[in-house]
């Protein structure tokens, strides 16, 4: 086992990912961008890899506009693997809305975000990838 | 920029990764387990979260005897983030096939693979997600 030679930092790491979902229920684009590095990169079931932080502004106000996510997340490990980077894995359940026809499924997501403190000092979402497990049958 | 202060490991991170994938891609479950840290975590659309080796081993064989998958995967990015982690992105696309009924689909997904480096040098998979985009319309 080696020593760290860093600052523990993963109750920050922890509490960037919590201020993404929490925004993300709420469908908050401003709070979700905020959580995110420049040159975020996000991974889901909706399409191609979202890359930057121009691209991930165009894609969450449709994705927003689309669906009403009602999921719980529970945080299952953060790991701060240097002085500036770290992961954090989620497991979320709940259901979602489409708006246009008001039809609701449970659904349940894994989340994998990998964090890097800015230059601020502010933990950001660098990579985050949602692998979704469901509409239940 | 900070300079680094560890050797750049980044082919051998993107080399393991293909290991993987091309193992994956002819159904070889001893060489896909191998590409896994003993703790290694899948995050996939298959189901809940495959934490260790142990139920890794479980759940390979059932999926490869379910489905054939037949898909190309390029490297998206590398990047070694400390002297023993780092991360892989891949976008992957081709068929899959149903073995049972015989269909087949197109589909694409989206990886990001964390990778630790092993006591003995080697670097692993440590948790490892995918999504999936499609089949296609």
């Amino acid at each position: 086992m080696m020593s760290k030679d860093f600052n523990d930092e993963s109750a920050a790491l922890a509490a960037t990912v919590m201020e993404y979902m929490t925004a993300f229920m709420r469908g908050d684009v401003p709070a979700v961008l905020a959580t995110y590095a420049e040159d975020g990169v996000l991974m889901a079931p909706i399409g191609p890899a979202v890359e930057g932080k121009k691209q991930l502004a165009e894609v969450y106000p449709g994705l927003f506009a689309a669906v009403d996510f009602n999921l719980v997340p529970k945080v299952k490990e953060v790991l701060q693997t240097s002085a500036d980077w770290g992961f954090v894995r989620t497991a979320t359940e709940g259901t979602q809305t489409n708006k246009a026809n008001g039809d609701t499924v449970r659904t349940r997501y894994l989340e994998l975000f990998l964090l890097r403190k800015s230059a601020t000092g502010a933990w950001l979402i660098a990579r985050y990838s949602t692998t979704q497990n469901g509409p239940e049958a």
